[in-house]
């Protein structure tokens, strides 16, 4: 897979992109990450990206012309299976949508930033706009390198053990049952007797119990898509 | 604001604390984020921070000594208003949470990794738990890094114009209307008139009218809360 992201503050993208499993999987041949800076695409001698919004308002607005440029010049190397916009007023991301995202060959991100981008791109150009939750962060970057995250790992080989990604939260519709390591007893704090028991036919049905109770306490929305 | 982060990857924190907005509040004396590494608190000669589940399973789980070791020494240090763990088997961060935190003196936030940490911590230690959406990424660290960042811009100065944030997606329970900046035409798409009018009481009223639209057309959700 080959994931593009454009972004008018690139180096945010710097750290989660060079440790842990996205630069393992880097290494590995299992995807490729570009990161495009938009100011590269500005216009004039100031490289402008962004101006102010049409009808006052205050934060500034992404241009469309830098971001059509480096668009074009991306598709014109190799089509792109969605042109993804990372904006919170679109539907939330959700393992399902990683899944899917997962088997796509070439995906391109765009970040906004300050306000967000001129609507004119998203009606043209974007193909599918995703937002990581309800809450509002200061640039797309930080929630492009969460769905790179999300996805990446889904691909056969990205982490060390396939075995835990499908057992992670969500996979089955439930929350992960509660986990526990050495030592057995801390701080008079001691494991649940079943899990030292070595039955695990019966320590399997324990997690399924606690996974089911956990999502039922905290999260039942979850469990009513059934 | 002082926020204390606990990682067990710490180096996957540093672009987004190094630059824009979370930089500027800290270089302001708005916030001050110090990032702690738990390898520091690393058990024996290897500096072990991790083992095998009880009871099998993929995945290794962060132990409960180191960490309970590094929450002592901070808390030590002074009192915490929350205790933060960072996973997908939680409530889902929203905008009114982060509101209620921005408002909070010092946060003390841990960040699960690999599979998680030891349920005895989350039961004995920690006050809240967070997750920032409904599927499963690598670590915490980027969690915790969307939730610094969606706190951190709340705080009175910390972005460039208050305005802005009070404008964003989600403030009023509606979605971002549309905007648009120059140029008024580009590829035969035009900026729609009325922002060009000049008539500002109209602006507003087209604004919130197209909020209410996006919102009952991509998150009628939204609405319903109300």
């Amino acid at each position: 897979m080959r994931i593009d992201i454009i972004s008018a503050a690139p180096n945010l993208l710097e750290s989660p992109f060079n440790h842990s499993i996205i630069k393992r999987a880097q290494q590995s041949g299992i995807a490729k990450i570009v990161i495009h800076d938009l100011r590269e695409y500005g216009l004039g001698k100031y490289k402008q990206i962004d101006d102010t919004q049409f009808g006052g308002g205050a934060g500034m607005v992404l241009m469309m012309e830098p971001i059509v440029n480096c668009i074009k010049k991306l598709q014109s190397e190799r089509s792109y299976d969605e042109l993804i916009y990372m904006t919170p007023d679109a539907k939330v991301l959700n393992q399902s949508t990683a899944n899917s995202l997962s088997i796509k060959e070439n995906l391109l991100i765009l970040t906004g930033h300050y306000k967000g981008v001129d609507q004119r791109i998203r009606d043209k150009y974007i193909t599918k706009e995703i937002s990581i939750g309800d809450y509002v962060i200061t640039g797309g970057e930080l929630a492009a390198a969460v769905l790179v995250d999300a996805v990446i790992r889904l691909i056969p080989g990205a982490i060390g053990d396939e075995q835990s990604a499908l057992t992670d939260s969500f996979q089955d519709n439930l929350l992960s049952p509660p986990i526990y390591t050495r030592p057995a007893e801390f701080e008079g704090m001691k494991v649940p007797e079943i899990l030292l028991s070595g039955n695990f036919p019966k320590i399997d049905d324990w997690r399924m119990e606690k996974a089911f109770e956990r999502t039922k306490s905290i999260r039942p929305d979850l469990l009513k898509d059934e």
